[in-house]
């Protein structure tokens, strides 16, 4: 079986990080092994970016840099880890990845999605073939994230920034239902994850079908 | 006077630092106060992406990363330093600029001058109106630099990478005839010195002359 790219998104809080391990151990029952890795970051590099652009020292970041910074990860992190671990048929699972640009940078920040379009062409080719979008309201989800402590430089921001970013994921998952599934993260820990393992379950059968 | 920017360009050791406390001089013997800046680097932003990219141990960074943090960078020196020292009338003289990424990026990785022509379209979009061009024969620019002591990222490359930047340095000054002057800098300190400031003397000149 050839590799395949899943990728776990949402805003703040939304749960992503809580449902990796159990999305793991679902594709291991299934006989698969995944790399598990995550945006911004994943390589030394991108750890290294991760921080620069999380830095709430980093106020006066403009919007053009913070997109640029994002794709010089990803690029790193496509290069490093996600092409070779699909060439080697291998699976990977990324807690964000493109998607996020679109919300962060493009819905967030104003800049033209056009533009972020263009960066991906070249700089992070590898499209995701599955995307869980998990969807919740702002104030939820930066009343999760606000529990964990201190906030970065992105979770200062203002709820009209977050409410873009989760419009803007909403918007995508409507224009390719094929490859996303949006679930509800209102409920609790184990039903979001119980609907997050059956989205792989379904998808998994899907690929197996399809050869 | 309306503020100018004035870049100073040219491959490994071949004097850019050495000029620029002369054409700082130079200038204000002019009456004119210059922001003297730097690339990559010129901003906290860029100066922390500066240590991430001549890093000698990120030897694996791929060129589509290395071309998006320069620009990440370079965004973030136009919109903190840049654009606002013209907008107050200010000159600014940075030792390298965009040119760099064409020569580095562009002749010495191979990424294509379309892509970083777009980068520049929206993440630089103010031009040096005066570029120097101190040009040099490789082995000489290496024995400079290389009496400096360690190595970074990028001085360890092979020759032939340092051939196709200067290459494209002096293709560019060749196309681009109004805005360079290529300095020969292969001569004494204070020849090549005072050749800069002639540069700057002439140029000084055609601006006042056409108030
Ligand atoms: N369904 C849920 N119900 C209640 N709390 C949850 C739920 N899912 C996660 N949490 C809690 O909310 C907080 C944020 O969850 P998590 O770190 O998984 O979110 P995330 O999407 O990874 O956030 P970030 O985007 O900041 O990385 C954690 O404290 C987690 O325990
Ligand atoms: N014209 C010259 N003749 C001989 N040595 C020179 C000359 N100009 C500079 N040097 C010496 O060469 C070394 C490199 O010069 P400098 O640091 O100014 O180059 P640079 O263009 O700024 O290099 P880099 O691109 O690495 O920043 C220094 O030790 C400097 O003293
Ligand atoms: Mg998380
Ligand atoms: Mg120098």
């Amino acid at each position: 079986m050839s590799g395949r790219l899943i990728t776990l998104e949402g805003g703040e809080g939304a749960g992503k990080s809580t449902v990796l391990a159990a999305l793991r151990a679902r594709l291991a029952a299934h006989g698969i092994e995944v790399v598990v890795t995550r945006e911004p970051g994943g390589t030394p590099f991108g750890e290294a970016a991760r921080a620069l652009v999380l830095d709430p020292a980093r106020g006066d970041l403009c919007a053009e840099s913070e997109l640029l910074l994002m794709f010089a990860a990803r690029a790193q992190h496509v290069h490093e880890v996600i092409r070779p671990a699909l060439a080697a048929g291998r699976w990977v699972l990324s807690d964000r990845y493109t998607d996020a640009s679109y919300a962060y940078q493009g819905g967030g920040r104003g800049q033209p999605f056009a533009r972020i379009a263009e960066l991906e062409t070249w700089a992070a080719p590898v499209r995701a073939d599955l995307t869980l979008l998990l969807d919740l309201p702002i104030a939820d989800g930066l009343a999760r994230a606000g529990a964990r402590g201190q906030a970065d430089r992105i979770e200062r921001e203002a709820t009209d920034f977050f409410e873009r970013v989760r419009e803007t994921y909403r918007a995508r998952a409507a224009t390719e239902p094929e490859r996303f599934r949006v679930i509800d993260s209102s409920h609790p820990v184990e039903v979001v994850r119980e609907a997050a393992c059956a989205a792989i379950d379904a998808y998994v059968a899907r690929v197996r079908e399809a050869r």
